[in-house]
C-alpha cells in the first residue's frame, strides 16, 4: 500500500508503506476516503511543526471498511463500513474526570499526534469507530467528521427554532454549521469575504453577504427589528471576525467560537457587559455529535454532496493542499488513499 | 435642602435646592445615605461627559425614608424605610420584550441619566423601591445596591458549592462578589494588585494574592490539582485582567465579566476553543438580586459593615472622589446628604 507523509516545508511525499496487524483493542480499516481538513493545511504550512512528529501520515476525516479486528475486539467484524471519531483521551486528567474526554488535557488527535488516514490501511482504537448506515456512500461518510463538528457547535450553542443566526466564515465548517443551524429551524445569514464562497452559500439556499461590501451589523439589526442576532458562530478565526462578533447579538445573545484564533485578538468586553452577552468555545465533538451527524447524513436532509469539490487519488494530496493554500475554488477535497 | 452637582472638570458644587413634590407614580424619599460608586468616579473624571447632562446631581447607592407618595401610588406610605433599584427601563424595546428590562436598550439609570441621590430628598418611580427590613440600619442599607450587583454576578455565574472561584480585582464590587461567592459555598481567591486591598481581603477572611508578586495561574493550577478554576470573575476592568482570565478556568469553566473595559482588550480566543470555556457579561441587577441582597444583609451573614470606610456629610463628596481618584485607603465611602 501507499501512504502520504508530511515531511515539513510544505512537502507531501507518497511512499510505499507496509500495513501492520492491529494491536490489542485496535481495528484495521481499509481507508475509502479521507477529507482534507483546514488543520491539514495548517500542518502543511508548518504552523504545527512543534506538535507533529515528522515524517507523519496526516488525515483524520475518514470512511472505510473493517479489514481485521485486533486481540480483544469482539464487536467489529471484517466488512463493516465505518467512520472514525479520531480522538484518544487519556482517561486520567481532570477534564476526563469531569466527563470532557473530547477535550482531554492530554488528548491524542489521530492523524495529528499519531499517524493518520492518508494511507491504504489504518489501525485505530476500536472505541473510535461508528457504524455507517447502508444508505450512506463512503464518499459522504468522509463528511461525517466535519459535520459532527457542526453538530457539536449547534448543540452547544443551543440554537432555537426561528432564531436569527449569523455564521462568520463560509469555509467547509462554516457552511456545515449554517446547514445544521438551518435544519434546527434557525434563520441563517452567512458572512464571508471570499466571493466564491458567498456564491457557494447562496447555491446551498443560504442567505449570504460579503461584509466588505455590506455593513454586517446594520444588516443584522435591520433583519431583527433592532434586536440583534440570537446566536453568532465565529468560524473565520480572523481578527475581523473577533471584532464584529460582539456587535451582532441581542441582549443575552450567544457567540460560539469555532474558528482557531492563533493570536489573542482585541475583543469588545464592554459589549459583553452592556448586553450581557455569552460566549462559548466549541472544539471537536462528543460521541453523540457523531451519531447526530450520521443520522443527518442518512436522512438526506442536507445537501452535503454539494460540498465535495474534488476527489483525488493519494498522489493528489499535495495538489489539494496547494489549491487550498491558494484560496482556490474548492470547498471540500476528498482523497481516496487506496487509489 | 442641599444638593451636590457635578459641573464638569472634576468639580462637585454643593448648592441649595428645593424639594419637588413627587409626580404621578413617584415617591419622595428623604435620603439617609448614598454610597459613592466607581461609576460616580468615572463621571467625576469626565469619562461620561457625553452621557451626563451637566450640572447633574449624581449618586445611586441609596437608603432613605419615604416622605410622600405621589398621585396614583398606593403601596408606599410616609415613614417606610426603603432602598432604590435605580433603573428605569423603557418597556418597549426588544430587550424589554425579552424580559431583560435591567439592560433595556434605552435604559435610564437614575443618578446618571437623570438626577441622583446626592440631595436631601429624591423623587423616584415607586416601582424602583424595595423595603428595608427593620433590623437593617440605613447605613448598611446603602450597601444593598452594590451587593445586588454581586448577587447578580454570582447568580448568573451559577457558582456551585465547593467550586474554586477566582475574583480578579479587589475593589468594593470584587470584595462583595468574593463574599457572596463564599456564602454560596465556593472556595474563593481574590487577585488584587493594590497592597491595601490585598490586606483588606485577608481581613475579611478571604484568601488573596498580589499577581505582581505571585504567578496567579500557577497558584490556581496548584490549588485545583491541575484542573483550573470553576469560575473566574473579571472585576478589574484592566487589560491585565482580560489577559489572565482565560488562563485560569478548567475545561468548560466560566468567566463572568463584571468590570468595565473601556477599550477592546486582547483576549485569548484560542483558549476558549481549546478548553471550551464560557464567558458571560453581567450588568447591574434584576429585582430578585435586590431581594437576595436585602436578605443577605438582614441575615447578618456577611461582614458588610467592614467595607464602609468613611461617612461624610454632603460637603465631603468632592473629597471622597478625590480620595478614590488618588487610590486612597478606602473601600466604600458613604455620604449623608441630609448632613
Amino acid at each position: 500500500m501507499k501512504a502520504a507523509y508530511y515531511t515539513g516545508n510544505k512537502t507531501i511525499e507518497v511512499a510505499d508503506a507496509r500495513a501492520q496487524a492491529p494491536g490489542p483493542g485496535e481495528v484495521r480499516i481499509e481507508v475509502a476516503y479521507c477529507g482534507v481538513c483546514g488543520t491539514d493545511l495548517h500542518i502543511y504550512l508548518g504552523h504545527m511543526d512543534q506538535r507533529v512528529a515528522m515524517p507523519q501520515i496526516i488525515g483524520h476525516e475518514v470512511s472505510g471498511t473493517v479489514v481485521e479486528a485486533g486481540p480483544g475486539v469482539t464487536d467489529w467484524q471484517a466488512g463493516g463500513r465505518v467512520v472514525v471519531r479520531p480522538l484518544e483521551p487519556c482517561g486520567d486528567c481532570p477534564a476526563c474526570a469531569a466527563g470532557h474526554g473530547h477535550i482531554c488535557q492530554n488528548l491524542k488527535f489521530l492523524g495529528i499526534d499519531t499517524p493518520g488516514a492518508m494511507q491504504g490501511a489504518w489501525n485505530v482504537p476500536a472505541h473510535t469507530l461508528h457504524r455507517l448506515p447502508q444508505n450512506v456512500g463512503l464518499d459522504l461518510g468522509a463528511m461525517i467528521e466535519p459535520l459532527a463538528v457542526a453538530c457539536h457547535d449547534v448543540r452547544l450553542g443551543a440554537v432555537q427554532p426561528g432564531e436569527y443566526s449569523v455564521v462568520i466564515g463560509g469555509g467547509p465548517i462554516g457552511m456545515l454549521v449554517a446547514l445544521v443551524a438551518r435544519e434546527a429551524g434557525a434563520r441563517v445569514l452567512v458572512s464571508e469575504v471570499d466571493p466564491y464562497r458567498v456564491e457557494f452559500a447562496r447555491g446551498l439556499g443560504l442567505e449570504a453577504i460579503n461584509p466588505l461590501e455590506q455593513d454586517l451589523a446594520a444588516r443584522v439589526e435591520e433583519a431583527t427589528d433592532g434586536a440583534g442576532a440570537g446566536i453568532v458562530f465565529e468560524v473565520s478565526g480572523s481578527a475581523a471576525g473577533a471584532a464584529v462578533m460582539t456587535q451582532l447579538p441581542r441582549t443575552r445573545g450567544r457567540i460560539v467560537v469555532v474558528g482557531i484564533h492563533s493570536a489573542p485578538a482585541p475583543v469588545d468586553l464592554f459589549r459583553f457587559f452592556w448586553r450581557e452577552l455569552r460566549l462559548l468555545g466549541a472544539r471537536v465533538y462528543e460521541p453523540e455529535d457523531f451519531e447526530a451527524a450520521i443520522q443527518l447524513i442518512a436522512s438526506e436532509a442536507l445537501p452535503i454532496a454539494q460540498l465535495i469539490s474534488e476527489r483525488y487519488p493519494l498522489a493528489g494530496l499535495g495538489k489539494a493542499l496547494a489549491q487550498m493554500e491558494a484560496g482556490g475554488k474548492v470547498m471540500k477535497i476528498l482523497i481516496a488513499p487506496g487509489d
